[in-house]
C-alpha cells in the first residue's frame, strides 16, 4: 500500500472548496439565530473546528500527503429555515489538490453544528429522527502555475 | 463557553450507531469489486480509518468529552451500483452518549473512500461532478443500566 | 523516568481552576470590543482553542495522566482598559488533580488572543514591545469523595 | 472565519525567539539542582516537552499555519533563586513568522516544570498560593531574504 | 536542547527503506494466510498503520523535522513459516533525510501485526513466550539533487 | 472491522512490561556515556518520548482501546558496550490488557536513541550498515482483581 508518490509533480498554485449541509429543526435554528444555544456560538465553533480539522487531514486519511496549506477560510450559515449550510476553501502551493482538506472542513463543522445542538435535535426517546447530514460536494478544485 | 458538566450523570451502558453513503461512479464500484483500485483496499483503509477517527472525536468536535469507547465496529459496503454504505457503532459505559463518535467514524470512513477513489471520479477537468456524501445519520441511540 | 503511580488512589470529585492574562494595546481591545478583528471572533477561538487544548494536557506534558474531563469550562473578558482575562475549570472524577489541565487551557486560549491579535500589537519593525503574558496560576483546587 | 491568506507572501527566512519564567519556591528549586526531584530531570523534561509543543503549534492555535520549522531550540534555567526562565528560538524557511511556535514552546516548557515540581509547590491544603508563570513575551523577531 | 538546524542544508531529493520483521506462531501465520484472523485483515492494516505513523514521526521522535513527506510506501508479508516482514520506503523533497520517518512505518506496522494477532500468540497465562520484533535497521538511503 | 468488544469484561489492575534492544557502535555508547551527544541527553529524551508515545497508543494501533493509563515507567541503560536496552512497565486498572502500550513505548524509546545519535551511527555514506534494533518482547503480563 502507498501513498501516491507525488515527488514528480510541480509545486503549484491549488485550491478547492467544498461544500456541505445539515438538516436541523426549525426551532433549532430559531435558537442558534437568536444566540440561545446553551452550549455557546455553534457557527464560531464550527469554524474554529472545520480550520483545524483540516489541518490534521493527513492525520485522518490515511493516503493524504501533509500539506502546507497557506489558507483555510470556512463560512457557516443558515440558508433556509432548517438548514445550516458549511463551505470551506482551502489553498496550498503544492504537488498535490487540497479536495480532501476542503471535505474535513465542511464534515468536521457540520458535526460541530450537530454536537452543539444536539439537546434540541433528540426526541423524547433519544432518538435523532430528523437530523442528517447530506450533500457534501466538492463545488470546484483550482490548480495554476504561477 | 463549556461542555456541558456530566459530573453527575450515572456512569451508564451506551450505543450509538450511525450511517452514511457515497455516491460514486457505477465504473469506480466496479474497479472497487474487482480490487483494481491503484491505491489499495479501498473498504479496508476506510475501516480503519473510521476506527481510528472515532477515536479522535473530543480533539475533533470541541465540546465532545474523552470517553473510554468499549468497543467501535465499522462496516463499508457496496449496497447498490454506484452507492458504497459506511454503518459505524460505537460503545461504552460512559456519562454521555457516543452518537458523535458514531458520526465521526463513518464520516471519516466516506472521506476515505472518496480519497481512495479520487482518481476515477474526477473528470477531464479535475472537477467532481457527480460525488458526493449523503445521508450522515444516527440510526438509534441505546442507553441502559447494567 | 516514571509518571507518579495514582493506581491506589482513590477516584474521587476534582475541580481546578486557573486563571492568566495577557496584556494588549487598548487600542487592540478597542477592536475586539467592536468586533472588528479582522480574523475572527477572538474570545469565542480562544475559549474553543482552550477547551480543546484541555482534553491534550497528557500530550503535551510528559507525565500527565490522560483523565476523563467531565468538565470544562473557559472564560474569556476583557477585565481592563488593555488586559484580557482568561479562566479556565475543569472536573472530573479521577484519581490526580486536573490543575495542569486548566492551565493547558488558559495558556492556550491566552496564545490563541496573543495569535489572533499579532497584527495590531506589532510596531512597526514586526516586534512585540508591550504584548505579554503574565500571572498564570492555579486560584483554588477541590478534591471531594462523593 | 479564516486563517490569513498567506499565499503570495515570499518564502524568507524566520526567526523569532520567546521567554518567559515560572516563580517557584526556592526550596524547590534547590530539589531541581540537586537532581532530588522525584519525578526526574526538570530541565531535560521541559525541553523535549517545548520542542515537541513546538510542532504542534498549528494544531493548538486554531489560526496558525503549519510551517516547515528548520531549527527549535529549548533552553531552560534556574536565574534566580526561585524563578526557572524557559527561553526558545524557532526558525524557519516560511511565508509566515514563527513567533506563535516560540511562545508555544515556551509556555509548554514552563508548563512542565509545574508539572514536575508539583509536589513541593502544594501547600498542606493541596493549594498553590506562591507558584505563578510569568513575563511571557517574544525577545525579538527576525525576517530576512536570503 | 536543539533539533539539528537544517535551515542552510539544501532540499534535495531523499528516500529512505526501513526493514524489520516479527516471529509469530506457524499457527497464527496460517490464521492469517487463510484470512481466519478475527479482528479483520492483518496485513492492510498494518500497512494503513505504517503509512499514518510515518506522518507522525516529528509528533514522536522529539528533535524529528516535520518534513512533507511526498510518498510512503508499507509493505507487510509473511516471508517465512512463522515471520511476518514489513519494508516501508518515504521519499520527500527535504532539507534532512527520511529514515526516522521509515522506521517509524516499520515499528508501527509490527506491532499493529502484534495487536492484531495478540490472541493467538498469547499462551494460557497470558503470556508472549515466543513473539518477538526483530532486526529493525535502515537498509538504504538515497539523497540526490534533482 | 471492530475493536474487541471489552464491555462485558471486568475492569481489573493490568500490568505489563516490555523490553528492547538498539544496537549501536561502541563509539556512540562512549559519546552517550561522557555527556557528549550533541543533540542532548539522549536517555532522558528517550524516556520522555516513550512515556509520551505510550499514551498515543491507541492513536497509532487501530484497534487498540484508549486506557486510562495510571502509570508508565520507561527505563534506559546501556547494558553492554555496545548496546542500549529499553524497559518499560505500564499499568491500569482497565478492561484490558496493556501490554501494547509497553511495546509503544519502548519502540519509540528506542528509535528516540537511534534519531538523537544518528550521525555517529552513519558510515561515510550516509548508511547504517550495523545499527538496529532487536529482541523487543513482552516480559511479563498481570491481572489481578483488587
Amino acid at each position: 500500500m502507498s501513498m501516491v508518490d507525488i515527488g514528480k509533480k510541480p509545486t503549484i498554485y491549488r485550491e478547492a472548496t467544498a461544500e456541505g449541509i445539515i438538516k436541523l429543526k426549525s426551532e433549532t435554528l430559531k435558537f442558534i439565530r437568536e444566540g440561545k444555544v446553551e452550549k455557546g456560538d455553534v457557527f464560531e465553533s464550527a469554524k474554529v473546528a472545520g480550520i483545524l480539522a483540516a489541518k490534521k487531514t493527513s492525520e485522518l486519511i490515511p493516503l493524504c500527503h501533509p500539506l502546507p496549506l497557506s489558507n483555510v477560510n470556512v463560512n457557516v450559515e443558515a440558508n433556509h429555515k432548517s438548514v445550516v449550510a458549511v463551505k470551506a476553501t482551502v489553498k496550498a502551493h503544492a504537488k498535490t489538490g487540497v479536495e480532501m482538506e476542503a471535505l474535513v472542513a465542511v464534515s468536521t463543522a457540520l458535526l460541530t453544528v450537530w454536537d452543539m445542538t444536539k439537546q434540541y435535535e433528540k426526541d423524547k426517546d433519544g432518538q435523532y429522527p430528523t437530523t442528517a447530514i447530506n450533500n457534501i460536494r466538492v463545488l470546484h478544485k483550482v490548480k495554476r502555475s504561477e
